[in-house]
């Protein structure tokens, strides 16, 4: 083992306001097309001359890659330690500017609050907001999250 | 070429009720693996054992790459024709029930409704229901979409 065990978090252990950064991921042209060759095959994503035609003016990245590097970012940054993430609702997403090959991402979540479950008092829920930003600091995609997340209940 | 030409749709070419419905797609374990390997590598998705250790029992598919696959699923059925889908909000996004290596996953889209956008008129917003649902015909996401969308006054 290199990698230090991570203790399990729980929901008491957040706090309204506390922010979770991550680190960065460079989107190249050719990560950018595979996605959207397997997800998303629109000509927008794929076709580099038909991309220059459209309205973005050149190839963009497919949303859902924008998504899944996000959840990449967030999963690296460990904010549950070895809880899983484990996500039961989005709300207010929003794709707020183009994400293209060559952009770096990098993503910040705020926690918006958290709540017990009435019915099954060892879980709870945590909501977070969930920002996408690009190299230039301009958010691409916000969201909010709601995350499952055990109580200290769970353990006894 | 060997596939027909597309026509453009317009927002006006949408009706309250209308349901575009896919085709499907299997998620195999390798397909479920990869994408967690890249996107969301945490253990209940790329770790066979650990996974069943989890509340899961067993390997579970990224819920980002059950976003994806629904994604393609809607590419290929081209509702807008020629038109790309470009997505600008979601909403109401549900994680219903697991999604596993070996599921097969089709999608269903019913029109919500349409609103031409009031500082461009020759564009407008779709709202979307979006259902995907597993080989028993359980639903595993749903969302609500609105894409861009173009008016007829486009082409005039």
């Amino acid at each position: 083992m290199t990698e230090p065990t991570l203790a399990a978090r729980h929901l008491e252990d957040f706090t309204i306001g506390d922010r979770i950064r991550t680190g960065s991921i460079h989107i190249t042209e050719a990560m950018s097309v595979d996605f959207a060759q397997t997800y998303d095959p629109q000509p927008i994503h794929v076709d580099a001359e038909a991309a220059r035609d459209s309205i973005f003016g050149g190839l963009v990245t497919s949303g859902w890659q924008t998504l899944a590097l996000t959840m990449r970012l967030i999963a690296d940054a460990k904010p549950l330690g070895a809880t899983p993430l484990i996500g039961i609702e989005v709300q207010n997403l929003r794709f707020l500017h183009p994400v293209r090959p060559g952009d770096t991402l990098t993503v910040e979540a705020e926690v918006l609050g958290s709540r017990r479950s009435e019915s099954r008092p060892e879980r709870g829920f945590l909501d977070l907001a969930v920002t996408t930003r690009n190299q230039d600091g301009r958010p691409v995609v916000t969201q909010r999250w709601t995350l499952l997340v055990p109580t200290r209940d769970t353990a006894s």
